[in-house]
């Protein structure tokens, strides 16, 4: 089956924002049996929805649009479909009920334009939305058939894995290509790339991608006729590529929240250069208040001495960003908080800050347990947000990798 | 002028990449009087470049095309165009030059493919390539014009601020757009929208825009004539639409470590649920050691005691989710750190955790001075992302109202 994604949003073609909707359905179709044929981003206008829709329908099976579901003016999609599809409106109950349900306990009134959220075209298999208010829904149209999505990717995010890719398996019969996803930390993706180049996947009729996050390189391997899809010998070529540096769970922080209560055992963290980031990752996995026990964001010298007890010594000898003082508020971090384990992160995350000896990306990582601290020096080079992006994931891998050894 | 932008590449198809040329471009384009229509992504595939080609020539005054000027097999984009427009080609000898220069520094052989990079339509505009090898040229096509640029994003993004802007500006002509930019915070997009509405803006020949993410709303305003952009009227209509939801600066966090900077004072904070989303958020910003003192992630009732020193009578009689707790701890992280004020959040964000009294959502904040502390306690219903950010954007703005009464 060849698809179309048609991502609707004005402030897509301002570069204010970046499209994440059609990476996440492009990512999701090419583990399926359907091939993304093109992907379109237009503004919120109805000439220029129409004319996506009149040109791709022609050409592809099914059209994913996204956005324009929204409670505003220039949320265009299902009236734009109706019209050109010659269909009625009707309000989805379930999902008015909810709203109000909402609002209700929120003591507010919906406005007027909230009930667009909540009217879709007559007959059309509906999505619900259970992280927003818009729903989703699918509807033929002309010789093809259209799967309207809500624009906020947390919403569509969710839609699509309760309903949408379900919906997809039975309702269209699309099948699963056969696949398995590895994630691989702190390569660049140009290594990886050649790396995974080298098994000559495509001589066994496999394909695969990779899609890139800071110090994160998910690679997905597909096969649609699956007779060579042989998931053992792949877990192992992949092992070999990249030993260590391969991920077993599905985030670099659940692996380590599940490690952790795995072994008993409880963190705490030390921040600087993160300034919280790790703690953020750390408690955005359900449940890691069984093994975190809090972090102290020590940004200024006073506080890593007060806070932490780090040495005034360690910090005029050694300077804020070294390896004894990240040993130190990792032992400090480890203390304050009664935890098993401290990690720390120390760092220069720039613009400003640098120096020939220790330029912008330098950053220092500090690990205690009760036999004691170690740290490392790392050079993680870019601007402020990569460098502390892959500051905490650097930190979460050590400590992922001392979980895994004892 | 219309523009349109094409961007090719199979692996944009695949979610295995990221777009970030056509967010670029489009950035670049909406400050200047040229509007982007649209942005297709297409894969490296003859039939589909062509259409590409052949359906938004039709439509566009501009077009767009990056990727596919490098020196492999799926690299087709000076072909198809020659062939499309019935030009011959030809090769641009400082770019040679250039390339061969580059090849013998490094004792290499151009293979044949490189020579690609090199050949651009007979009579285009060229776009030295300063970091790469493959030029960009403009030409015209049918009723319209091509701006092919390379698709390696560091070679189109010094090849765009190098060469294709001041080419757009002198060469088409463009001009410079006027707009305005403004945020508001906690508000529904529905509710933002109306308002924005009611100023009638189209009237006067201006154009607005909503872009929303999690607690705030990016409400741009454009003008191409500039005839009725009065700059000091619109500031003062949205002021009077939105009062203090309105921002200043370019972003919460910014804006909140320049009041702090500003008036001279310090910051420090007790994250429970927001679990270091904060101080993430605050170190954010280039400079903020400057009033940034640090934080506790205090998840644990221990933490909240023995780091923060919240009582453990206010815990046990109130509990972990209270305004008395979130004021303590709001105290505590002051003194502990040293600085002017503390701010606080702790809160249930769920899946887990919730009671009919204090049901998943519920969050309180305190914050604290040397005269005092308060608290209050919000329900920011969602899931547990949703939970958080809002919880995170609703403590900064406590501070930045607190800070902008003083």
């Amino acid at each position: 089956m060849h698809a179309c994604v048609i991502a609707t949003g004005s402030e897509l073609l301002r570069g204010r924002v970046r499209d994440e909707n059609g990476a996440l359905i492009a990512a999701g179709l090419f583990r399926l049996d359907m091939e993304l044929g093109e992907m379109r981003f237009v503004g919120d206008r109805v000439a220029d929805i129409r004319s996506a829709l009149d040109e791709t329908a022609a050409r592809y099976e099914v059209l994913f649009i996204t956005g324009g579901l929204g409670p505003t003016e220039d949320d265009l999609t299902c009236g734009i479909l109706c019209d050109l599809a010659g269909v009625g409106t009707e309000i989805h109950g379930p999902s008015l009920d909810r709203m109000n349900d909402f609002f209700s306990k929120r003591g507010m009134e919906p406005r007027p334009g909230d009930m667009k959220m909540v009217t879709v075209p007559i007959g059309s298999r509906v999505f619900p939305n259970e992280v927003g208010m818009a729903c989703g829904f699918a509807m033929p149209f002309r010789s093809s058939r259209v799967i309207a999505l809500p624009g906020p990717p947390r919403e569509l995010k969710r839609m699509w894995e309760a309903h949408v890719l379900p919906w997809l398996r039975e309702g269209l019969g699309v099948k699963e290509k056969m696949f398995l996803t590895f994630r691989t930390l702190l390569l660049r993706e140009a290594e990886a790339d050649e790396r995974v180049k080298s098994l000559e996947l495509g001589k066994s009729g496999l394909e695969w991608g990779i899609c890139t996050a800071p110090g994160i390189n998910e690679i997905t391997v597909t096969s649609t006729g699956g007779a060579n899809f042989d998931e053992s010998a792949l877990r192992s070529s992949m092992r070999r590529l990249f030993g260590e540096s391969l991920l077993d769970g599905e985030s670099l922080e659940e692996e380590v929240v599940a490690l952790l209560a795995g072994r008993g055992l409880t963190l705490s963290l030390a921040e600087s250069c993160t300034g919280g980031m790790i703690g953020a990752r750390i408690t955005d996995v359900p449940g890691s208040s069984r093994v975190f026990r809090g972090g102290a964001v020590a940004y200024s010298n006073e506080a890593k001495e007060s806070v932490l007890g780090v040495s005034r010594k360690t910090l005029e000898i050694y300077g804020a960003v070294s390896v004894e003082t990240a040993r130190e508020m990792a032992e400090g971090a480890r203390k304050v908080f009664g935890a098993d384990i401290g990690i720390s992160t120390t760092g220069i995350a720039g613009p400003g800050g640098g120096s020939p000896d220790k330029p912008v990306g330098t950053v220092c990582f500090g690990i205690a347990d009760g036999a004691g601290s170690r740290g490392e020096r790392q050079y993680l080079p870019g601007d402020r947000g990569r460098v502390r992006a892959f500051s905490a994931v650097f930190a979460l891998d050590m400590l992922r990798r001392y979980l895994k050894r004892i």
